[in-house]
């Protein structure tokens, strides 16, 4: 049985998403289509443009058979850590095959590029620290680093390395990466993305990025998005935004993020995770100073502290995330599998492996005490004090994203235990 | 020499405070009159209409010699608290007299209470601790347990204690408790209130209370605003509107007070100051389930759990206030004197005790480092640790303070690193 997962954030679906997942399972052909999709916090640091249930919605109705989420504490991590999570997740549901997508669709150089990265043979480990130590980020060390190890051991491949810098190719190294550390026989597979890459920010046809897509629904180009995503997507959308649930932009966050610094004391802020090398006194100093999230990222921002990590730092302040959760997450792994909707096909398949997890399945969070308590007493073995850490994690994220919306009271409390598991009729 | 104290807010300064300083100043007939204010917050647990620095030059204008700040950590503290760090300032000064208003001006009935206060006699303690028990706060179970206990001991005195309660009265007590807690030879003096207690919310004529009066700014009624308050005071208010810096209404911190509630975990609530019994699972389900601070202080609010107390709690929250830094104000007092303002007499007042101080004396908040440099070297001996964390309270409640300024670029950066000392030519 061959049973496909892929790792998605959806933010908002569109159409390089639908042909990346009908490649991926032309390419596998699998039984069962599984997605695990970050919650309503997106690995580039930011509230989805609409929260995770919605996106689940589409999800389905383009052919995904079951949708997880990645808890936050992954899905708002690193390129490491995201993939991580998400591998974790997809192995713990006996996934055989992975595809992702890439912009070169070279498996062997991720491969072979992943093998440096875990085994950091001490070459390229000496080069690594000597880039960092000139200030760069460590993405940027990190590829420099790996161009010269590459490019010393195996000539062939120097000329390409730059290629591996490029988004998606770092996603793939990292579930590459992840697989391995899992131990896992999880087989890989690529998918050459098309269209535009997702550093594209203006509309480029079909394909145009995420990230274009989300400008264009600021700048109400809805003719532009409707050529972007899928019907389902685009009518999924047009419902959360009259709802006044969508669409929620980075800044919303910035009402809380600039008074919170400036109210916090810095010792308090360093002892959270992300806030090494003085970036707790950049922190204090960038807010006391900025009114917008963008003048606060652009003060903060240097060669080392990219924007990106800027906005998932921020996040881990806002919710006063702690080094020990983010290593015990490292370490552990996902204490729960949760679910947030399905087809008849998903429903089928859950059923029928939920008997050999080794973690807990959540479909109904409000239910969590009990669904601990069953699995303190009949098993599976989990760490209590990290389900509850990754689980309230995402309850206060549903909660703070809530008050992002543009209607503050469209979603009233925690929506995880108000909105039912997604279930679609085929 | 007589030198006199008073304690104020100026939230904003009004008639009755006026006539409240020139009663006072009768009664003492001063060669000094030092007043020390609450700073950007207030003891009600809001930020002040208009900032401290504009309600200082009002006080210079009005006749104070000599204007001081009270740092935070004690401003925002329940009365008590709010006392103790006013009285110790003053103490600080050779201050000999204190005039509060009070709405009884019966300065024995207070001292009687105070001394019963202090001793805590066993009869006293428990029937404080029943009334607690039945669910009162703190004040209101104080009220009942000492009107038991002076009709007992003191029977004359039992039809009047009801008024012990009036908000004045609580203040005028917390006071006279101060001064003798701290063995201070200063002696207090009572000017009856005039006009409206602070609880009546409506324009009352010329001495309208200050939350009639910020109520009047609010719904833009000038000319009942300019029959309640001074000249001067009418005319810094006009100023601070006109330059985006006013007015500051409490409700301008539900923006982040509410995402902060949301996103914070409960463990992380229970381990700041005031989140006893309960409170922290109280703050964080009323979070999920508010979108304003009206509706959050309406759920989390009980008979125990007052208005203020709730409002004060808020800012514990959102300045991240620890218990121990509450408990080693109140154990250690002020560790610096924080100078806002004074005329030529009280310029020459400070030169004249400035040797003669035990703690250090701030007029330039950005030489911070060089003053406790040089009192580390010379004296006097301090608690650096407190210095500074109450010091970076004072910064960082300015630094939220501007945030929450209608224009919210109109004070950039630390507002104590930026104004002057404010000086007054006569």
């Amino acid at each position: 049985m061959r049973i496909l997962g892929i790792v998605v954030e959806y933010n908002p679906f569109h159409k390089g998403h639908l042909y990346h997942l009908n490649e991926a399972r032309e390419l596998v052909a699998p039984e069962v289509t599984i997605a695990v999709m970050s919650g309503n916090f997106v690995q580039r640091g930011e509230p989805a443009i609409v929260n995770k249930y919605a996106r689940c919605e589409v999800a389905l109705s383009e052919g995904v058979d079951l949708v997880l989420e990645i808890p936050a504490v992954y899905a708002i991590q690193d390129a490491g850590g995201f993939a991580l999570g998400s591998v974790w997740t997809l192995e713990h549901l006996g996934v055989t095959d992975i595809v992702f997508g890439s912009e070169t669709a070279d498996l062997k150089m991720l491969e072979t590029t992943a093998g440096v990265l875990i085994l950091e043979p001490p070459d390229y480990k000496e080069s690594l620290k000597a880039y960092l130590k000139d200030g760069l980020s460590f993405p940027n060390a990190r590829k420099f680093a790996l161009r010269d190890y590459l490019a010393r051991e195996f000539g062939a491949l120097s000329e390409r390395i730059e290629e591996i810098g490029r988004s998606n190719n770092i996603l793939g190294l990292e579930y590459i990466t992840a697989i391995k550390l899992l131990g896992s026989n999880m087989k890989p597979g690529v998918v050459k993305r098309v269209g535009a890459d997702d550093t594209e920010k203006v509309f480029t046809g079909e394909f145009s990025s995420a990230t274009a897509i989300r400008q264009m629904i600021r700048s109400d180009e809805w003719n532009k998005v409707a050529l972007s995503v899928p019907a389902k997507s685009m009518e999924i959308l047009r419902k959360e935004i009259a709802a006044g649930r969508g669409p929620v932009f980075p800044e919303r966050i910035q009402d809380l993020l600039v008074p919170f610094a400036r109210a916090t004391p810095r010792e308090d802020l360093s002892r959270l995770y992300g806030f090494s090398e003085g970036l707790d006194a950049r922190f204090k100093s960038c807010a006391d100073n900025s009114t917008t999230l963008e003048e606060f990222v652009d003060c903060v921002k240097t060669k080392r502290f990219t924007r990106t990590r800027i906005c998932r730092t921020i996040l881990n302040a806002v919710f006063s995330i702690r080094p020990r959760l983010v290593e015990k997450s490292r370490a552990l792994g996902p204490q729960y599998l949760r679910v947030l909707g399905f087809n008849e096909k998903g429903r089928a398949f859950l059923s029928d492996v939920k008997k050999q997890l080794s973690i807990p399945m959540i479909t109904t969070p409000s239910l969590w005490k009990k669904l601990l308590k069953k699995s303190q007493r009949d098993g599976p073995d989990i760490d209590v004090e990290l389900f509850k850490e990754q689980l309230f994690l995402d309850f206060r994220a549903s909660s703070l994203y809530a008050f992002l919306c543009p209607q503050r009271s469209a979603i009233k409390g925690i929506m995880d235990f108000k909105e039912p598991v997604r279930y679609r009729e085929e």
